[in-house]
């Protein structure tokens, strides 16, 4: 299975995309949309533009973004919001059901902790995806969610499989 | 010159169209795209999907989206910036410049005062628009954010216009 995970952000959209063999897992490729200027919606077209060339070429199977953090600073919200709205579009016109993972849960996946530093997760990311050369660290964080969606998919599958034997 | 209006949301989103001939504004159409569902992806994809129906049916030449009330409750900012994503990515595909106006410069031009009630701008809506049939506040919006841009670019023009003049 190819997974496709994102870190949305208007300004830096990090993408990364991993094949899941069993639990055996390697990269395909990752990297970093760039969008800049005034108007927005001609932003959010760029970012939409490339994110949809990306899922032409690599066609993968499953989607994962990044749960956005909600804070206090109401602007900046909105700018990460329309970004992640192009974020979760574009994996559902390609009929990819879009898992979403919280900070939290993904760093917990990856490193083992919820509260890792940048560092740590690009360097678990490496530790699990030997030989990545990574584009930055929104493309680091992008991989880890992807990662963290193999293992979220790997243990419903598990989970499924058990209750089949359980039951047959 | 045709123009879309739209007042985005999540759940609800207002669209309104009008022909522009100088200082005369008509209705054409107006109404509301809805999602529903725990899929945010699938709920961005289906208002994607109307606006896109909508554009293609009515091929307006110019559009412009309410600017967002950003609040302290960050999870609403997040819901509508998604929405608004959509809402500013759609007419930009059609290769139309998206206009952006804050919800007091809407109310000023088609109310007169910034912080006019919900009913009252229905009302003047329905006075500049005569014959219309309101599908909803969201749609009464949304024709106020494109009578707002109506104006806001004949101005435009009109200085445009004048600077010619002054330098002929």
């Amino acid at each position: 299975m190819r997974v496709l995970g994102i870190d949305p952000g208007l300004r830096n959209l990090g993408w990364g995309l991993i094949d899941v063999n069993g639990s055996r897992l390697s990269h395909v490729a990752n990297g970093i949309c760039h969008s800049s200027g005034t108007d927005l919606a001609a932003r959010l077209l760029s970012l939409y533009d490339q994110l949809t060339d990306i899922l032409h070429r690599y066609t993968p199977e499953a989607a994962a973004v990044e749960q956005t953090f909600v804070n206090k600073d109401g602007a900046g919200t909105l700018k990460l919001g329309q970004a992640r709205g192009i974020a979760l579009l574009v994996p559902a016109q390609f009929g990819l059901a879009v898992g979403e993972y919280s900070p939290n849960t993904v760093k917990k996946t990856v490193v083992g902790v919820g509260h890792a530093a940048k560092e740590q997760v690009a360097h678990m990311v490496k530790v699990q995806l030997p030989g990545v050369e990574l584009a930055g660290p929104d493309a680091a964080d992008a991989l880890a969610v992807a990662i963290c969606h193999a293992h979220h998919a790997r243990s419903t599958t598990m989970l499924a499989d058990a209750v089949e034997r359980a039951s047959a």
